[in-house]
């Protein structure tokens, strides 16, 4: 089924204590589609860049099936540019630079090709800009994605919750959901939030896991652990991206398969971290991912009936 | 089979977000005994008290099944007091108070009816004591394993290392766990503690969960996400004695039945936090057990199966 990624496609520059890169090819909608595209033959973005995007990259973004119809080229603008630094235990990050350049006035147009989406996922963006693709849809999607941050709590909180009455499944990590909620407790997070419009909500807890609730049970996957995490940007992006590919490609959206989609999300985002930026999905194979959900399988698999009690 | 338990009998004082009480029971062993008791007909107990520990007590553990024939009661010294107050995350505290009093001068004395125990639980003690009670056995048992914290880290890390040479299983936090091996990462942490001694590494991770390695597998268990966390005193002993409860029910040592014994130490685990001290545990029944395992099965549950890649 087809899948409509709206995001960011971005310049990174990143600094962990493993090393530091120059401008790479980084963006919430990149991340997204060149997880997506491991499950479904095909993810349409809607984005914009400026002029010095290279052609390079776009092309690589081709051959991992992503349909760039939707992607607006602004020759004479600069494309938006990110920057940040890892602290030692990876978890938190300063951000050095931030130019929104095309973005500021980012006025997404969905081709007409892509009207017929069943699969829309929202990646961080403004929560206006975010209703205003739902807005030009003509038939809404049958699940809607919507991926946001503290940022947009903290500046656009009227029109995150305008956004979020919405879409049927909202993925914040854990502070964004405290935040969001004002509950400490994740459980008790949940309950408010899953009252504010999504059917579904998924928390993500970074190296912690992530848990998926509807308003009936709860579900968790863990992370992957790993020697070491290289560099988690995108990470986020990359499991929602297994996510959402997972459900258009099996086309359920039943809670039994988001448990599974889940778990292909997870597996993503394990690469994800292994390189820098998109580096290790770009080459990543159908054998490895294979490899690496059997390996969260085993991580959490054993064998306790239900008995009834 | 017969489990032995050493460690603490004492008096906590506690104060959380959600209140504070006097003086109430508690002590690694207390903790321990309660929790495999769920599982085991009976655990056999080595600790010290004093006399002030109070007959009421006492009778409630035995008819938990808890044999006291090793409990030690020092009619004019008192018992060993702690005394704590958590911040509102509840994973960090403060020690307000420590009177080691019967316990600065402990010596386990092992009663001959426990010498055909095969499993040995070594609950946080020092860790000479621990290594006193392993000699003092004329049989080394099926099993043994051992809690200790940071505390013994700081002060009597050349006896930890020692008494760790002699045991199968170690459950320690991540924190701890970094310290003991110099790792950030706890899969580097886990290789590394897997070569001074211990078979199994058990990771606790709170309310993310706990980590089993041995050199080559490594298994998740999730905590359940809870509404409200009370009193995390006493959890990870709780854990350690749903653990070990179950492998000596079951009689198997394997690592796949240690699956299961973390699945339900985290179960017992997560009663435990309920309410101040011992209070949950030793209300609880066989039912609300078998329905809180069931929760933890439901919530990890999800049907890949592994193919080959």
């Amino acid at each position: 089924m087809s899948l409509l990624v709206i995001g960011t496609v971005a310049f990174d520059a990143i600094e962990t204590p493993f090393g530091k890169t120059d401008k790479i090819i980084g963006g919430a909608a990149t991340f997204i589609a060149l997880s997506a595209t491991n499950f479904l033959k095909k993810a349409n973005i809607v984005s914009v860049v400026g002029g010095d995007f290279p052609k390079e990259a776009m092309q690589m973004m081709r051959n991992h099936n992503i349909n760039l119809d939707g992607l607006e080229i602004r020759e004479n603008e600069k494309t938006f540019f990110w920057s940040g630094k890892y602290h030692n235990d990876m978890n938190t990050r300063d951000t050095l630079a931030t130019e929104l350049n095309v973005l500021a006035t980012f006025n997404p147009k969905i081709p007409e090709s892509y009207q017929d989406c069943e699969f829309l996922m929202l990646g961080n963006l403004a929560p206006a800009i975010q209703k205003q693709v739902i807005n030009n849809l003509h038939h809404r999607p049958k699940l809607i994605v919507m991926d946001t941050m503290n940022f947009w709590m903290d500046i656009a909180m009227e029109e995150l919750k305008e956004t979020l009455k919405l879409v049927d499944v909202l993925s914040i990590n854990d502070e964004e959901a405290r935040q969001l909620s004002g509950e400490y407790s994740l459980v008790r997070a949940a309950k408010k939030i899953l009252t504010m419009g999504p059917k579904y909500l998924i928390i993500k807890k970074g190296e912690h896991g992530a848990l998926l609730f509807d308003d009936k049970s709860v579900f968790f996957a863990p992370a992957l652990p790993l020697e070491d995490v290289f560099d988690p940007t995108g990470a986020g992006d990359t499991f929602a991206g297994g996510f959402i590919g997972y459900l258009a490609a099996t086309k359920d959206i039943s809670f039994e398969n988001m448990k599974r989609a889940i778990i292909h999300g997870s597996a993503m985002a394990s690469f994800c971290v292994e390189k820098f930026g998109t580096e290790r999905l770009v080459d990543l194979t159908e054998n490895e991912v294979q490899k690496r959900i059997n390996e969260f399988v085993n991580l959490v698999q054993f064998d306790i009936a239900v008995v009834n009690a």
